[in-house]
């Protein structure tokens, strides 16, 4: 039965071409603005020089260097930047390590007490943040529309979400033409991010919620068409705008109303990313497969029905259905250049030990959609993710 | 190219069973509210005492009689009241005329100059609104999820839409259950609004708005998939649910991101309404159709996509597929009882003459996504909708 639930989103949208310049409408002229940044790349390709035109006349400082996983050791610099400069406005400007991090900053710059707490209460603790808005420049998480982040501490390989109203963009600037300097691995990383989010949130058990199950499988067919060519050599405005827009829509809290979800994907993976420092879509891309292998049997039902609409497979018994869709879903990774196997990454059996200890060390002992991934089961979903030797040679 | 556009959608959707009792959270407890009812049935079947139940010790008075296709004459009797007593929270209890009445009333209670104005600008003159929010009874026009709404004045058969970001409900209560004492006329109605609505948005020149496409078709798909059930002696908590939800998903917004519209059945079908009193969906079941084959040119594209993909026609060229098609969106009308025909209504020829004289009298003389639909062409289609003279009989 469709579970009740609440449905909230109050990010407004402004998307498409030369957008940036309406930021000067969506920031108070009074603002003392935070333009909160990664790497480079805004810098080097103009992003930035659009945003600070449109600022216009706005006390505009920045903080840059929030890292891919962005750790709260780095954020809490940036916390210290805000207070000191008594800041009230947050833009952040860049992909999904951004964005989680400068929500982080929001909540931790006015919270009372030490900021970590508001990563281990999961974001409960979070009773108000500072407002913030966003230019997304590379599409793949859908952190610009949805109350949710995962920070990593660095000091103890620790990767931890949270999530909170507090922290919902006011607006997200998605301006497809900012995506086209990006490197293929990024726009890889981002379809393959957006597929297993979406993944999540779908591949269960059957709630009879008819709509939610319409738009996922609408969503990861989306991806499937994207894919062919996402990684040609010119940049393509469709191409760029429609993977933009269906990476939010992934993760905005839509596909969640009404229906259980699973999310065990990310646990594992995020402890891959933690210990070492693959990039996320990558580790999800290890994982699934063999997790949905491993949990055929309590997602069988769902897993019918993705292989039938998603991947229009109409042969063979409900065995070999579901293998064929666990197939074409590894194959989906493969033809993005994304390794699906632990050995793919130089990792070997000790990984396996290592990851399955931190998913204890880290509480995650109970995952998915009915909390019965144990550390046993994650052990035998990374057994199977670990590949062939001979596939490593 | 998909279209750039700005996407806000603030309203809190309470959707499942038993959550009429959180108006007490979601309704400050100081308000002095006025709750906007249409006919009897929500005192008859219990919705409004759990409402009053909800709300507790706040201030609450009624106002009692909103018609279906809500008239100004009336609603400037409930501003009135809401002046005399200093209401200021409005709660609408009932369907898409209650909800649209009261999102007027809302607008006109603190609109300086003529209220009339709000809608010969539609919308564009409301700067402000008294704050509301939605008990949906009735799961057809969206209106619960979105700042549109639309009036007739009585005097002049003039029935005129508006919208406006300022009415926007707050919230949106959505229990299913609530539903279950509705006519079977109105369950069927609301299939064929939502189903209008939904091709408004999708059936007319492809944008390669990819999502935005699958999205569409998966909401028709689902209410192709709901009417055979729909007209069950005994409600189904699951088949309510996924109706009530869709109907929402339906005109929350979302599907018109960055895509053309049309249009141009509302616009003709509201003056059948308003010349004739027939119920709304019917009046779209009515126009679609006619105009479908009328515009089978312009929109040719998306009527193959539509036959492929919602309609799963594989066979025939393409204007046998079309045929189909539309053949298809008749059938369904007809399978939940309602008529497609002029004559079903008892209307002839003389009816054309008069809705088309009301068309150019309100300036509704370039409708459709291209604007070409004029009064020659809304007469072609309202000829080819008028059904033949023996069927009649």
């Amino acid at each position: 039965m469709m579970q009740n639930f609440v449905f909230h989103n109050p990010t407004k949208v402004v998307f498409g071409q030369d957008t940036i310049q309406q930021l000067d409408q969506l920031i108070p002229t009074n603002a003392r603005v935070l333009v909160l940044l990664g790497g480079q790349s805004a810098k080097t390709n103009g992003t930035l020089d659009l945003v600070r035109q449109a600022l216009g006349n706005r006390q505009v400082s920045e903080f840059n260097g929030i890292e891919p996983n962005p750790t709260y050791e780095t954020l809490m610099e940036a916390v210290a930047q805000v207070k000191r400069e008594q800041i009230d406005y947050l833009l952040a400007v860049g992909g999904g390590s951004v964005i989680d991090g400068t929500k982080f900053v929001a909540a931790a710059a006015v919270f009372d007490g030490d900021p970590w707490d508001i990563l281990t209460s999961w974001g409960k603790a979070v009773t108000r943040a500072l407002p913030l808005g966003v230019v997304l420049t590379l599409p793949a998480t859908g952190s610009e529309t949805n109350c949710n982040a995962v920070v990593t501490r660095r000091a103890t390989h620790s990767k931890r979400p949270f999530n909170s109203p507090h922290v919902y963009a006011q607006f997200a600037v998605l301006d497809p033409t900012r995506t086209y300097t990006l490197p293929k691995r990024q726009i890889a990383n981002g379809l393959a991010d957006a597929f297993v989010h979406i993944i999540e949130q779908y591949l269960t058990y059957p709630v009879q919620a008819m709509a939610q199950d319409r738009f996922a499988e609408g969503l990861l067919q989306t991806l499937i068409e994207l894919a062919p060519g996402a990684l040609a050599d010119q940049p393509d405005y469709q191409q760029r705008a429609n993977l933009m827009w269906t990476a939010s829509l992934a993760l905005n809290g839509l596909l969640a109303t009404g229906v259980p979800q699973d999310w065990a994907t990310h646990m594992i993976g995020h402890e891959l990313t933690a210990r070492y420092g693959i990039d996320h879509a990558r580790t999800l891309a290890m994982v699934l497969p063999a997790l949905m292998q491993v949990q055929r049997h309590t997602k069988h039902a769902k897993l019918l029905q993705y292989a039938e609409r998603v991947w229009h497979i109409t042969t063979g018994d409900d065995a070999e259905r579901i293998d064929e869709a666990i197939a074409r879903t590894r194959q989906f990774f493969e033809s993005l250049g994304i390794g699906t196997t632990l050995r793919d990454y130089d990792l070997d059996e000790r990984a396996i030990d290592e990851v399955v200890a931190q998913l204890i060390q880290h509480g995650m002992v109970a995952l998915g959609e009915h909390q019965d991934i144990t550390p046993d089961v994650s052990r035998r979903i990374l057994s199977l993710a670990l590949g062939a030797a001979n596939q490593a040679a």
